[in-house]
């Protein structure tokens, strides 16, 4: 099982750190890091990660991970990104995002008609490249999965985890990474945050949502 | 507010990019990669993550977080490592770590009567550093705060993020990660796991267990 990691400037680190953690600990899989160069690629929070291999080097992949962030909006902008995208998906068993990640496979035309997911914050987004937004944080249609915001990378990734192998296999990996999850608070959704909140975090949303109409604009019309 | 992390080879990376996630987004942070050498450190999974600073010119923090893993043993016998942990946590306001984190933290003599937690299949560890250990996912001594295995960084970082900011911080954080958890198995402890896949995780980890063993009995002899 060859599982690759799309690795690009900007990205929100725990969409990739988290489903990686889970699968690579999968037995018989391989994990590569593709970045299109060999080069650490800086992800939102300081932290620099450093690709496997390069979309040119990459080996066929059976399940691809496209994370998300704010450097998104510029990945969609590069031919190259979204080639390597199209190019993995058409020989994948899976295609796969987490978080904002559901618009660079958008950008690449594999989610029309699709059900999916993506950060709560973009829903609004997802038909803008042909999706049928769905509000849960793990979205099957076939073999495109999708996960919704950031730490839904962990739930997606024991899902697949069970997909590709078997609910045994997954659930020691769970026991194994601890993951029995008590947050303090009760403000992981819109709803369970409460209005106040999701407005503050909405309008901080804002210019982001305003860079992926953009990105997605010029690709569209491209 | 200077928060550093200790990076160190064969790291489990989820233990130190859990937390970063969160806390590299709290007001006024700024977050520290530390690795002995300026040079990318391998972790557990395939990936490779850079330091932003090394041992000796990392400035003075006042949280550090020691994640675990494998390499955890090997950390421990390294004097430079264990030196500056303890250099760190003499001037630091909080000194944390997440899963098996705490035995470096312990070979440090920082656990020494305090209560802690750590990985599940560790705990029976804690006495041998002197801790008492607490089943529960973040425990807070004083100026210690420990938390359980891998996945349990990310409620560790939140109590921290409320701690050193506020409640409607560390809510904002929630929302904007989107951590609503909804695992696909409830197997994350070995109470909701049961015995039977307990004890295969449990025979995985007993050679694991015997390296911390050999590797605290040679810090704590010399």
């Amino acid at each position: 099982m060859q599982i690759g990691y799309l690795l690009f400037p900007d990205l929100t680190q725990l969409d990739l750190t988290g489903p990686l953690q889970v699968l690579s600990r999968l037995p018989g899989a391989t994990s590569h890091i593709v970045a299109k160069r060999a080069e650490p690629v800086r992800s939102d929070c300081g932290l620099s990660l450093l690709p496997t291999t390069t979309f040119e080097a990459c080996p066929e992949l059976d399940l691809i991970i496209v994370p998300g962030g704010l450097g998104v909006a510029d990945a969609i902008r590069d031919p190259s990104t979204v080639a390597f995208v199209r190019r993995c998906a058409a020989k994948a068993r899976y295609v796969t995002s987490i978080c904002t990640g559901a618009f660079l496979l958008g950008a690449a035309g594999l989610l029309r008609g699709k059900r999916a997911t993506t950060h709560w914050a973009y829903h609004g987004l997802l038909p803008l490249v042909g999706a049928i937004p769905v509000g849960a944080r793990v979205v099957r249609d076939g073999p495109v999965i999708t996960g919704a915001g950031v730490t839904a990378g962990i739930d997606f990734a024991l899902s697949v985890a069970a997909e590709v192998s078997n609910d045994d296999i997954a659930r020691g990996i769970q026991l194994s990474i601890e993951y029995d999850p008590a947050p303090p608070y009760d403000a992981g959704s819109p709803g369970r945050a409460g209005a106040v909140l999701t407005r503050r975090l909405e309008s901080f949303y804002e210019s982001r949502l305003s860079s992926f109409r953009e990105a997605l604009a010029v690709v569209q019309g491209a």
